[in-house]
């Protein structure tokens, strides 16, 4: 029993805690509460008329269903009710005067028009365009259906029709007057912060990635809740997940959105709400890269973290640049303000080509020579690896050449691991603390071009052995090297996406008119 | 008028197609025009009983509102309507008694009643955990309202709860028999069938998405559709966009799926739904590469079509093997089969160990010599680029080798372009007709090391020149470059990825019992 008093407690303060974060909720339960209030007087106060007490239940019935959330939901489904009433209170009336014609088959034509009246909405009902109105087929159904059978009984068609098409506006009315006027919740600002919150979102997910990346965070084990996609407390994760997730979302908003009058600061009639989810949907497209970079973070093939170090500088730089960037639209999206005559993308695009241009300088060091078919050392000459291919004039030439210290050469200039040391003193000063230490040891400066590195000499040794795994252990070298690579392409593509979130939300501010920018001295 | 009339004839099609495609659709029209048609013949037939008539809205009410597509739907929605009702009775009549003991503040009572459960009940439907209970809160307070309204008017509360359950219970009862007597539609089934076709989308998307890539195809203009991420006519595309975005198709039909008893092929209580959404979501973990595969094909960075040329025998197999997996889990999902004894990942795995071989061994192809800091022409020591830095010691080498044919051996075997045409030829016989001839053309099989290439010549005078625009296009061509290796690491990362889709395909199997494969020398 105290089990479930504790369940019972834990279960109230979240119940408090929902309403403590979004007291919208708790104004919406007042809120419904003061329709159901009133609607209830009115039935009592016009006691009197007693068609009204009787069909009283469709009254409350409307405020039940037609008080939703949002002003935008609230007038799309009283809409929906209203007109499903109205037409098929017509039909309704034209069906009765029909049955009478018929006579004695009365009671079948009744039955049967209940039949085809059934599968003919039922069925227009499921055609996509039809979506939106889905609400009003079952009340046009529910309508005819209780206008024929009742009206059989009193034979009074008319006055059942109206009368409930009077309760039913009645409720609507209620509901629709407390909505509005004691305060209002619009569709349309819940989706206007909705696309805001995603950019930030997607920001912090972005500078995440990347100082995970830097700071080599491995996970032990990813959360198998990653794996198959599903909500997980990662908040790198969440970031991006939210933004790509919130498509169902923007979509039931922008439903609602586009039935709501002009009001506080979209003071327009058919305001661009679809341009918002188009902003929005340009920020998902950037999002998937996005969720690509952490990809590859989970991936089980990771770049040497000390190579990782050698981009630092231009990494972060990308990274800061690029979360601006989002930061940026996201606040002129929730201010309604203009990009200004400043190009947005003027840092992170420099950023992302200083990047680039590095990435171009040490592109060795995505690269492993060992395994090149071309330039290899001596020995591919006696053991060629692909016997039967085009091989032979190339192995010519290597044998020309073969134990000259030229291709010996290549193999000390690309030979990885000696550059990788070398290029972590350089950016050493760029290292973060809490990195290995080792790497910042000072070792000789470059080899003699004659000596064979030892390393290798061991992969000589190890090579002779011709083990199956040590190949896929050198594959997998070769792997993680590239994986970086890989990194850096899939930011600098983040990069170029974000053109397109600009331009997309270059339309939204044309079409919606926001403010001009105000200028960024004046705003600091 | 005739415009009118085009229009109507045009969605008639549309209308009639859509039942061709669908013919549950058309099935479930006539099922809810049955349904509609029994319990109007049941409130003719039981005329008599005045009590009936008098509350019939109930029970069309029931019917049109429970009747829902799949059984687990109207399960769900007959259970909430029927929980909701009671309960909300069971305290309306508590509320009466009370009321009548209150006096002369009768009224007050149950206004404050009415406006103090429309609080509680709105507040507590916004808990998320109750979600799915949202439409019995929602009768709930219909009920509760209308028995206290109308019990005020007639005295009659115990008689009209009870009157309002019982038809409400007929109307329940007639759409369950309807509905499952004739053949019914299992929202399991629908899961079940959903999650095996985003496998085969999957598949044909990665398919389609390498053959692209194999024969550069190019976007000259990408649909803007694409770019904000809504629904385009792309196959590619739309393939992995239906799987991303079935989330919240599969999470309303798993809501519905485990209302509904053990029936067909799924006979188990407790079946484990959620594993099939779970399979879904690990396969959507890899849609999520397949993605960032085509974004690689719209990108404005291209890797060089004949550079991809290299690795077509490669990522074809990858391609093939990749599909060829997805397509048999999806199968076997589709036929409920455990996995055989064969590693189903076999083959993709030898393929994607292939791939990264040959990347291994032509990884020179993914990045351009010319720009490293080390390595470089000898014109490098005479404008170092990058002044101040630790070049000195490297400038120092490179100058005691500077001119020596060492260093424009480097370049002559990285040259990119020189490579290209080789690898060309030597992969000729594997590229597929329709592919631009001049690739195929005899070219001089090595240049002397001697003589400067000659484009390096023509670099050179570019060089001179320092012109920033030249810098761009040469990191464009770098990136370029790259481009070719992030796509093949995103493949293996795809490639990484099924383990996991196989992992949670064999939870599903073994707690969904599925049957033993058949060996598959007898299945074929």
């Amino acid at each position: 029993l105290s089990e479930l008093w504790k369940e019972w407690k834990r279960v109230a303060v979240k119940a408090m805690e929902m309403g403590r974060t979004d007291p919208r909720k708790i104004i919406f339960s007042a809120k419904m509460g003061l329709a159901l209030m009133l609607i209830s007087l009115l039935i009592f106060f016009k006691e009197p008329v007693e068609e009204l007490s009787r069909y009283s239940v469709w009254a409350i019935l409307t405020v039940v269903v037609v008080f939703e959330f949002s002003i935008g939901a609230t007038l799309s489904k009283g809409f929906n009710r209203g007109l499903g009433t109205l037409s098929a209170g017509g039909l309704a009336l034209g069906m009765a005067e029909l049955c009478q014609l018929a006579g004695d088959w009365e009671e079948v034509v009744i039955v049967a028009g209940i039949f085809i009246t059934g599968f003919f909405i039922t069925y227009a009902k499921q055609y996509p365009a039809m979506k939106p109105y889905e609400y009003g087929f079952r009340v046009f159904l529910i309508t005819y259906c209780f206008i024929m059978v009742s009206g059989y009984h009193t034979r009074e068609f008319i006055q059942t029709a109206v009368s409930r098409f009077l309760l039913i506006a009645l409720g609507a009315g209620v509901s629709l007057a407390v909505n509005i006027c004691v305060y209002p919740i619009w569709a349309g600002e819940d989706l206007h912060n909705l696309v805001a919150k995603n950019f930030i979102s997607v920001a912090t997910s972005l500078e995440g990635c990347i100082s995970e990346y830097l700071n080599c965070v491995e996970y032990k084990r990813i959360p198998s809740k990653i794996l198959t996609y599903q909500a997980a407390d990662n908040p790198v994760y969440n970031g991006y997940r939210s933004a790509v997730e919130s498509t169902s979302q923007e979509e039931a908003l922008v439903a609602f959105a586009i039935w709501e009058p002009p009001h506080g600061p979209y003071k327009m009639i058919r305001y661009p709400w679809k341009n918002y989810v188009k902003v929005s949907g340009a920020l998902r497209y950037c999002a998937f890269m996005v969720m690509a970079l952490h990809g590859c973070i989970l991936s089980e093939i990771q770049a040497p973290a000390e190579r990782r170090q050698v981009f630092r500088k231009e990494l972060q730089r990308v990274s800061t640049a690029g979360a601006k960037v989002l930061r940026e639209i996201g606040e002129k999206v929730k201010k309604m303000e203009k990009l200004g005559s400043m190009d947005i993308l003027y840092e992170v695009h420099e950023a992302a080509e200083a990047l680039q241009k590095k990435v171009d300088q040490k592109s060795y060091l995505f690269v492993n020579s060992e395994n090149w078919e071309i330039g290899t050392r001596a020995t591919v000459v006696d053991t060629p690896q692909e016997p039967g291919s085009l091989d032979d004039d190339r192995n010519s030439f290597l044998h020309h050449r073969s134990h000259s210290e030229t291709v010996i050469n290549i193999d000390s200039i690309l030979n990885s691991k000696s550059w990788d040391n070398r290029t972590c003193n350089l950016s050493s000063n760029n290292q973060a603390a809490g990195l290995t230490p080792q790497n910042t040891v000072e070792k000789p400066k470059f080899r003699t071009t004659h000596s064979l590195p030892k390393d290798n000499e061991a992969l000589k040794e190890v090579e002779e052995e011709e083990d199956d795994k040590v190949e896929v252990s050198k594959t997998y070298e070769s792997a993680s090297a590239l994986s970086l690579a890989t990194f850096t392409s899939l930011l600098i593509e983040f990069v170029a996406r974000l053109q397109n979130v600009v331009d997309s939300f270059e339309e939204l501010s044309e079409k919606a008119k926001f403010k001009e920018a105000v200028d960024l001295s004046e705003a600091s």
